[in-house]
């Protein structure tokens, strides 16, 4: 048995349900308290540099790529002519950025923490690059449940890019929320929430299923494997008012990407079909809404 | 930054490049040195009793039905009607309870390792169960490498289920075994080998891809995601003479389950596909043959 008793520096998020990643860590380059929350960012061995906030890895150098694509591509690929995207949270940019990709005409950030915005500007620039600058960009330092609710009928896309469904971020993942940002969407708008992990977290993926199902007529469960996140595993929540993603065809996925001129590290148009096919005990879990007991803590 | 100083034991695999995962470990069940290996059996809070064969762990209770479904359900499904399976490796019984699920009239697995199949069975007979005892089943303690060599034309399906290519297990991996493999195979025969976590050990998928391109007409990698094995994310590497998993339907992969009687946990019908579709840069990783950059240690 191998104990941790080595002399390097690991980070680690506290453990759940008896279940933990760690990270070999250099330098600290960064801390602060914001108003908001407690911002870290750390040099890592194995992924780069890594924003932590609250403790918790928002983001690294590294596997960046594979949660931004799958956020803003899986919906952004589905809607034949997405026109306006809003981003509610994603300061560092990574969001937004394969947002544009898709050549949107007007692509809006609503970050409450203007700190999160600069500290990733200034130490992870490689993630945001130019969606901060770009001429269809717009980033609004503000309150994204406020600006949901007052700008109906805005957008094609909406994305929600944004920490656990504790403190802060919690309202994001209400009834209510969900309802505004049902109103917020065009007649054949997707909605997006990243849902945490499918077998760490798995009530609270099962409870934003069932809640975005009250509101959208489409909602479908899809997964993405991002080591930087606890249990690599990871799931993302859609709704949609018209389009089903999970019966888009794989040709016609590869014919928008190159019609927008995408090239993709992590998703592809095989991995838009494959993304939404479930372990069974996950989609039993879904379906029944009982937790599945693979990691009940 | 919370660094691992609490009180509580955990366990860890060695570190790969930086990345660990550790699991809550209560108490050690038993520990002894085999002619082949260090054998442990640890009680952990999330995924129940472990068996660790020389650090690493091999399976839990909790997660094993992940492991033991995707490397026996995918090729035996993918094959019409496969009489007689050879299981290498193993000791644990759990790929050969799958396997035996299918109706299959000879069911053989060759153990290098006595000691794991009678530690198994003392202490983790959930896994096995009845594989063991079952009347078209036999176990045989002795060396897979020769079994293999000695038996041409013998089974439909033949499933290497070993440690990582390190150490003894090494020559499983070696381009002289898949040859000797496709020999053992009937003549529309598929081989399958676990082939490692393509996020923390791309180079070794990479090469066992390779090798089996060298003796295979069709060679597929598949995926699932394995709580207990580092990266979450593991491969799984097939080998067939005829029959391409990645070509049978959704539907004929749900009529083969139900005509056998057999309701998986994690596999699905969805999944036979789905579990074919790789990330983008692992795809190209694997046709290229570079490795990609991602977690290079």
């Amino acid at each position: 048995m191998s104990l941790v008793n080595d002399q390097r520096n690991w980070f680690g998020e506290p453990p759940v349900s008896g279940y933990r990643q760690l990270y070999e860590t250099g330098s600290l380059l960064h801390q602060e308290r914001s108003s908001f929350q407690g911002i870290e960012v750390w040099e890592s061995r194995p992924l780069g540099r890594m924003l932590v906030l609250d403790e918790a890895i928002q983001v690294t150098e590294k596997d960046e790529f594979i949660y931004h694509e799958m956020i803003a591509h899986v919906p952004l690929v589905t809607h034949p002519r997405p026109r306006r995207l809003l981003v509610v949270g994603g300061g560092d940019g990574g969001t937004l950025r394969r947002g544009l990709e898709h050549g949107i005409e007007q692509g809006l950030l609503v970050e409450i923490d203007r700190r999160v915005i600069e500290v990733c500007r200034a130490f992870l620039p490689s993630i945001g690059r130019d969606a901060f600058t770009h001429p269809t960009a717009k980033v609004i330092v503000g309150d994204g449940v406020d600006f949901v609710a007052s700008h109906p009928r805005s957008c094609e896309v909406l994305l929600v890019d944004s920490t656990d469904p504790v403190g802060a971020a919690k309202v994001l993942f209400s009834p209510a929320f969900f309802a505004k940002a049902y109103d917020c969407l065009s007649d054949d708008g997707i909605f997006v929430i990243q849902s945490g992990s499918p077998l760490l977290m798995a009530p609270e993926l099962i409870r934003v299923y069932h809640r975005l199902q009250q509101v959208f007529p489409i909602v479908r469960v899809y997964l993405a494997s991002i080591p930087s996140y606890p249990g690599v595993l990871w799931s993302f929540t859609l709704g949609s008012k018209i389009h089903d993603p999970a019966k888009l065809d794989g040709a016609e996925v590869a014919r928008r990407l190159a019609e927008r001129g995408i090239r993709p590290r992590y998703y592809s148009a095989e991995l838009h079909g494959a993304c939404f096919a479930l372990p069974q005990f996950l989609k039993e879990a879904l379906e029944s809404g009982k937790e599945h007991d693979l990691f009940a803590g």
